[in-house]
């Protein structure tokens, strides 16, 4: 569909358009599909822009990121479809390991669990090898992806990680994750950064930080504020993220909302 | 996906994956499930349940529908897959014809244009004529397909309607519906009763009646309601039609968001 860039809703639309091609690329599943709806509505009602609690949110991830010993980002259908470039800048810019993160049929965990090669180069159908292939593409030199059921706390095929990646992150950067992958993650002892436009939900919850932005104008801002934040050393870093508190964040996140509502 | 009965969000979870069932069938549209995802959370903040705004709604429509001489309801992809069984027993109720409704493609223009049965038999891929179809497999007598451009106000493809069906209509119940179309549907005079998530969507605003209630939860009690309301003579349901204020119904469902948030 072609959109008028005089539309008031322009970004919104052709992000729209763009995810519903990550369907067509089969890197998109589509409950992927359920899940940017949701997040469209929570985005509408924070006005569609970068309000103050997610640059608060996205300077204290600049910092968690750049002072972790293996930090990680966690890439799944709807990430890799919205923001291929933006993952692969920003991995090399911490830098950090990307790993694929998808809610995969037993078929694919059986898929996974016996490929031999992390083969994202074989031409296959299969979701995860899909996006993969499409952050190489987008210029990514690793992707790793799930292998041994390693994420303890949980029942479902999410528990698949990589044992060079999550499993040996401190510092874990998933956006648009999952209610229980992130609260298993922190049980395990990892940091945890989010993207998620609602404040309520169990993800946001459960993360150590929790950007509550729509991610297309999240990632750019962080890629900025790690390159500002680079010559900074541990110390003051540590500092900058001892003085976030993310339960605060999610308050005031809700509290514009409702504003914004009455 | 097998969700057990005891998730705190089962039918939530449930209807989800009957609108993804959707897709398969044919029936809903990739843009179909993001405005379902959108519609979650809009449900997710008033809390997954009929509200009395609601309720008020819901009686009023119940009446309008009883008082008009040629009532129409208008099924667009995610209607048909999330609801057929109730759009049935609603238009056999009133009694009001139903047609089709959906955002189809140029090629899709030609078809309907070209075509010169009612068609709905014929086995095809085609999204309108996989509507159309699956109501019949739920027991519709008849279903209208959009022939002509005669809805006004309308650049999009949108405009094409049925000339026996909403044409003709003087009161269209739509559920689900954009906010163009219902904007110009209330220009060409007709009375639009839509069933909308969204308080602040554009349909929402202009709409005779918005029910701001899950169409699975609502469709059941509208049902009820004019089986109640059957024996009511018109003067009574005029009264009652007199007494609903749409406005009133909007800001107490945008009040009671706002209240749930804080």
């Amino acid at each position: 569909m072609s959109i008028p860039k005089s539309h008031p809703r322009y970004v919104s639309l052709k992000t729209r358009d763009t995810i519903v091609d990550g369907v067509k690329k089969g890197i998109t599943s589509t409950h992927g599909l359920i899940a940017h709806g949701r997040g469209e509505a929570f985005d509408y009602l924070i006005k569609e822009k970068t309000q103050k609690f997610a640059l608060e949110a996205i300077e204290a991830a600049a910092c968690l990121l750049l002072s972790a010993k293996e930090p990680l980002i966690s890439v799944n259908g709807n990430v890799a479809a919205l923001c291929p470039k933006e993952i692969v800048s920003l991995a090399k810019l911490i830098p950090a390991k990307i790993e694929v993160n998808i809610f995969h049929t037993r078929k694919n965990r059986r898929f996974f669990v016996s490929q031999k090669s992390e083969g994202f180069f074989r031409k296959s159908k299969k979701r995860g090898i899909a996006i993969a292939a499409y952050l190489a593409k987008n210029g990514a030199k690793e992707v790793l992806m799930p292998k041994k059921p390693l994420i303890k706390y949980i029942e479902s095929n999410r528990r698949f990680c990589n044992p060079q990646g999550i499993a040996k992150a401190d510092v874990v950067f998933v956006p648009l994750e999952d209610g229980d992958r992130c609260q298993a993650l922190r049980k395990m002892g990892k940091k945890v950064i989010t993207v998620d436009l609602n404040p309520m939900s169990r993800t946001s919850k459960a993360a150590t930080i929790t950007i509550v932005d729509n991610i297309k104008r999240a990632l750019p801002i962080l890629i900025k504020t790690i390159k500002r934040y680079k010559k900074l050393n541990k110390n003051k870093l540590k500092n900058k993220i001892k003085r976030y508190n993310n339960k605060k964040i999610l308050k005031e996140s809700l509290q514009y909302i409702s504003k914004s509502l009455s």
